[in-house]
């Protein structure tokens, strides 16, 4: 039996660990899965059992790490629009409870008599990039974020691999490409339409599209970033190598060609939902972002994610749209 | 009148700063220095103020901000194979206080009204890179450090870069190639050979060779490191942009390159004085350091190293070599 901590445990992708591995455990008996987070919705994953607190409370982390679980998943921070107005708590929950969360790890190791190295995976994610970029960024480009929660991501990674690499613990981090189709509502992410621009119309409500129909970007499903976790926690580490931050695998593709597999999907009334309502402050937010990857290490390390964003949207449908 | 404060003035590149700016201040008038180190030696460059303390001493650091300098130059550092040894020692000085140190300049940004923002030239290093590399090092290439020290100096820069994009302060972080001939004597350090093999020889003494004459590596002199740090701190930030952290040009030469020059320059019986003694653990890590470089950005912001590697002898020789 693998016991598991999941950290950030009640956010969307945590809940979709959850069940993934409810489904498939790590292990070949059931997981003990621990789920710790600030709180959680009464309609969530089952779990063994569920922590209520924050990251930055040193005793409580602490405490969870003194439980020696052979899988840690770090799935918490503070997101990038709030991590961008809010400069303190950024760099206190993303930065220094990140580091000492490691350093908890690091004392737990040393009082096991350096026999308890938990496997850790750490969700990081592409906005360690900074434009300008090449049309694909490849496994070498260098991480030059341009807000405080991709500087926060590329340190947190940083720190993992010099933790990992002196042999306190066995941590990797993967970058996730935007997640779509989110279930639930619009929040005011500046990414946020585009999974609104196919969940509000398949759920029969109007989205607005803010920004032109070229604009590309890079995306995976929330099954696939649970997949993405899982693959990380069972992988051979030897074969990843010294290099402890992973480009995962996505689905590149323009606006327009995320209407289109919608139109074939679900036809021209749910596409017609979709209005166009240039928005210039999201427009210049998202021409800063990347839009496409040449994920070679993750692909060789057998990462997978959608083929097409017709696969995102189905997966969107089988998983989370309510039944009518 | 500009004033200046230097962190790690004691060391010897800050005394060579201090030397510089003595000639050839950043202002018309003299400039006013504070040299700020663990300690300084009897006979160091002439400076208004020495200050003596610990980068740690997080209360006489701000003392120092609250100074409210126009320029601060940052080369403090715990020294790559101290803090590859003493992993907390590193953590502590180069990440820990580095980011107290900017705290500081922040709050007192704040207390000033906003209006007191300084430059900071923080001295980064190659090694935040790690093998495999290309040939030619370029701007785009990712930090994927292999020590302690370069996982600090990586953060340090990132961490320089958001303090730099938020508007608390002018910051610029470059990356200083392998410093040589360093004067003085031989250290512990793995690169100690590359100075060695050409300082002792001059000063009529034997050398160690510890590595394959084939070995290429990339260098500058103190002067020009001097150099680096006065033109950072003089250099329009317009024109270098978001990305603040800079390969520096330098001279990429292979071990027998540098004793040939050597030999032009001294003749053979002074290379007569160099004995090779292969030493594998050496050797090994010398091979998983960068090779050479592709500094375009630097060069286009008009950083100058020197051109050869017999113009670096010279530099020693001008400079530093003991008058008989």
């Amino acid at each position: 039996m693998a016991s598991i901590l999941i950290i950030g445990g009640g956010g969307m992708v945590g809940q979709k660990l959850a069940s993934a591995l409810g489904k498939s455990p790590l292990s070949r008996a059931n997981d003990s899965v621990t789920l710790f987070d600030l709180g959680f919705a009464d309609n969530g994953a089952p779990a063994a059992h569920r922590v209520t607190g924050n990251v930055t409370d040193d005793a409580l982390v602490s405490s969870l790490i003194a439980q020696r679980p052979d899988v840690i998943f770090h799935l918490a921070s503070i997101v990038s629009g709030e991590a961008e107005t809010d400069f303190d708590l950024g760099w206190t929950v993303n930065g220094r409870a990140f580091w000492n969360f490691l350093e908890a790890v690091r004392a737990e190791h040393v009082a096991s008599g350096e026999v308890w190295r938990p496997r850790v995976v750490f969700t990081s994610s592409i906005a360690v990039f900074g434009a300008p970029f090449p049309d694909k960024i490849d496994d070498t480009f260098l991480s030059a974020p341009q807000t405080s929660y991709g500087a926060q991501k590329a340190i947190s990674e940083l720190m993992l691999t010099d933790f990992s690499r002196k042999g306190f613990l066995d941590g990797l981090s993967i970058r996730l490409p935007t997640i779509c189709v989110r279930p639930g509502k619009a929040n005011k992410a500046a990414s946020s339409f585009f999974s609104g621009i196919i969940r509000e119309p398949l759920n029969g409500k109007e989205a607005i599209l803010p920004v032109s129909t070229d604009v590309r970007h890079w995306h995976a499903s929330p099954r696939a970033a649970a997949g993405f976790l899982r693959h990380a926690a069972l992988i051979d580490l030897d074969q990843v190598g010294p290099r402890r931050a992973l480009n995962l695998p996505g689905v590149s593709c323009t606006v327009e060609e995320q209407i289109e597999a919608l139109r074939d999907i679900a036809g021209n009334d749910v596409v017609a939902l979709i209005k166009p309502e240039p928005d210039e402050a999201i427009g210049k937010i998202v021409a800063g972002w990347p839009r496409d990857f040449d994920p070679e290490r993750a692909k060789a390390l057998r990462f997978k994610a959608e083929s097409s964003f017709h696969d995102i949207i189905n997966t969107y449908i089988a998983e989370d749209l309510p039944k009518s």
